[in-house]
């Protein structure tokens, strides 16, 4: 029986279009946080699966990663998340490396979900994080960072929405504010993360059951809803407003706007679902009225590092996943038509072959990229073949085109001919392609740079 | 108890110094294969086991591969090479692709090997291969790929050698020649990839008992021998030499003789682990003396893309793996001293944040990658802290720079300082990191042209 040619169910092939469009958005991501400073870093796909049990979320962990026992009994899973092993990597080296540290990985994650639009079971996710500051500037530069990079992609700031909670804020509003056990503050920061996806009326009847008789005659579910209605911070409960962590969020919202991060919000219903969060938290969303919905997020975790056993590192970072970014750019038509990698199609006309080979080198040794045809096929199916690659140029190398030292030079979309040395069409050709940026591989700093504030 | 810090065994993880050695080699490898019209492809790190049942090597499968069951109950493995990966992708879209065909992927594999100086079970390897030609072009390019691939790195044909066989040639030797039947052709063949580990007489006396007493009374070991002593092609039996398959040896050499490899030899041990190939094989050695050995290697294998249900397509490929690499850039001494991607390191002096961020903007918006120092720490531990990641150059605003719109500018290598504005920053910064490259993101194409024969 045949072999499928299907890939993996949740995974994808891509062919060289589709890797294209993957390297335009890697690359734009990378100058983006390069400008910033951010350097990358790498790691094994396979980690311990202990290293997920302290504080990546239950879900994930039980139901979602690709856990397994290797050829010799350890227990591994294919990474579902950077952020355990980033941390990792900073604890190895907690003494060597210099502060403030900032580090971003762009890599596949593995996740046992349903797939459906947007969702994979293989993905990719950029990581972007900063190590060792301990002051809000962290969450300032991270939220910029984030900013940035939607923008470097074209996107105004009209298409999406910011928005800022903190966990440290959540956290004294359920327990102290609320007053509730651990217990309980762990079941109503689950609902209110499902608050969006739920009916209001639904809501409000599972928050109502998972306070005790003592919290609901203390009108806990009315306090609760007066802080998740808090459009602005100023609009919170007193008491929650004198807290330090009230301050922070103030603070970070004042520093970004400052930065003309305009399309900021404040969001007390953004709590995030992994629990290593401590500080502030956000949410980066989609305000197209059909995708409106969260595309990525981040916050502070000041605890992970430690869990190593080294003294904890103040860290602040977001993660930004592929699909939910290929679908952002696609529904705001921000993708751009990438041209393919190669310039020219050399196609040889008779046995030419020793001699129309150093012309091809030449050409090459300019800084064109040259696929050569190889086949005896007729004239007209070889360039036919050139345009089904989407290639723009060929080159036709005949005897005659040899002994005059001039080739043929057809543009495909016009059919244009002309006869140019090999020099001369080098030279030709990278003008042409500097105008048809953007071209997935090197994007220049020019054309990624964004209007500055 | 804390978690461990150590990466999975057999796997490394990459600090951004490492991981700016492997983007260079990365980005060589691309800027090499681009430089002949490859594209670039990506595909799942799952595939169903069943892939490599077929024509991977027993050893691999069996005791090589991470296989495992999904929570679906599907068996897969995490690719342990990429042959059969693109061999799945090609025959998936049989009739929509454009032949020839040139494609190639960078990414990570996976095998349970016991981990030493140069192994990884998670090393990444380059595969490049062309789709659609049957004729010797095909191995003519691919090994005229893989001879540049080397010398964009600074390798002189004296650091390698290319040895060449045929497959098909050893099938005829080892059945019509020596009138093997397919069990006995299999374990000749076997010995005859171990020849070089073990001493001759072992391998005498294991061929020895390979062959039936008819075939030894025949002279079959002398045959055998008389085969792979063979230094070029002309040495071999006359029965042998009336083969199509050692005329195509003969050309393939000849146009790579032509093109300037110089570096070239016939060697009839080569026959290579895989059971897909087909027709002409050959390994790329490293002639340093102390690591005389096989480097990477490839051919031809036409039968692979047949195996989904579709027409086969000829295929020609090799794969060059990252530790290989790196070992071979180290011991030649060819491995650049790579520039940290960070070009300025801001600090500011005193309460001059907001001004101070216009001027870390522009200079970002001129192309520089800034990385902000952040904390309120003396002068000179924000200075140390530049030059503990190698950072050239640091830039100092405080108030009266503000007031003056000229920043310091402080080299750290020679410690020179001067005072420029924003612009005249960006300008000198952008002239020294040209000077300085290599530099691992974005080698330009002057970087990697090489001396063209």
């Amino acid at each position: 029986m045949a072999l499928s040619t299907q890939p993996y169910k949740g995974a994808r092939d891509f062919y060289p279009e589709d890797k294209r469009l993957q390297k335009y958005m890697f690359n734009t991501i990378r100058r983006t946080v390069e400008k910033f400073g951010y350097e990358e870093y790498d790691a094994p796909v396979l980690e311990p699966v202990e290293l997920y049990l302290a504080k990546t979320g239950e879900e994930i962990v039980n139901e979602q990663t690709y856990a397994f026992e290797d050829r010799g009994g350890r227990k591994v899973a294919l990474r579902p998340e950077m952020t355990p092993t980033v941390s990792r990597l900073v604890a190895a080296k907690r003494q060597e490396l210099a502060y403030p540290l900032r580090l971003f990985n762009i890599g596949g994650r593995w996740r046992y979900e349903r797939p459906q639009r947007g969702r994979y079971r293989e993905f990719y996710q950029a990581d972007v994080d900063i190590f060792g500051i301990e002051g809000v500037a962290a969450e300032h530069e991270i939220i910029q960072v984030a900013d940035h990079m939607l923008r470097a992609f074209g996107a105004t700031r009209e298409m999406y929405t910011i928005r800022l909670n903190s966990r440290k804020l959540m956290d004294y509003v359920l327990h102290d504010f609320l007053g509730c056990n651990e217990v309980q503050a762990q079941s109503i920061a689950k609902l209110i993360d499902r608050i969006h996806k739920i009916e209001h009326a639904e809501f409000l009847v599972q928050a109502d059951a998972l306070f005790s008789p003592s919290q609901r005659d203390a009108g806990a579910v009315g306090k609760l809803l007066h802080v998740l209605n808090a459009k602005k911070p100023e609009l919170l409960p007193d008491e929650v407003r004198s807290q330090v962590s009230f301050k922070e969020i103030l603070n970070v919202m004042q520093l970004l706007q400052a930065s003309g991060v305009t399309n900021l919000r404040f969001d007390p219903t953004i709590v995030r679902g992994f629990d290593y969060y401590t500080g502030i938290v956000f949410e980066v969303f989609d305000t197209d009225t059909e995708n409106n919905r969260s595309m990525f997020g981040g916050g502070r975790y000041d605890g992970l590092v430690g869990l190593f056993g080294v003294e904890p590192v103040p860290t602040v970072g977001f993660a930004m996943g592929d699909v939910t970014l290929a679908n952002f750019l696609e529904s705001h038509e921000l993708i751009p038509e990438l041209q393919p990698e190669v310039d020219v199609y050399a196609i040889f006309v008779g046995n030419v072959w020793d001699q129309a080979q150093k012309v091809v080198e030449l050409m090459r040794s300019e800084g064109l990229n040259v696929a050569c045809d190889l086949t005896d096929r007729k004239l007209d199916k070889q360039i036919k073949t050139a345009d089904k690659k989407g290639i723009h140029y060929v080159v036709i190398i005949g005897q005659k085109e040899i002994d005059d030292g001039r080739f043929v030079l057809k543009h495909l979309g016009t059919g244009a001919e002309e006869r140019h040395s090999a020099a001369r069409i080098a030279s030709i050709v990278k003008d042409y392609r500097a105008k048809h940026l953007p071209h997935s591989i090197s994007p220049t700093d020019d054309d990624l740079d964004i209007e500055e504030v």
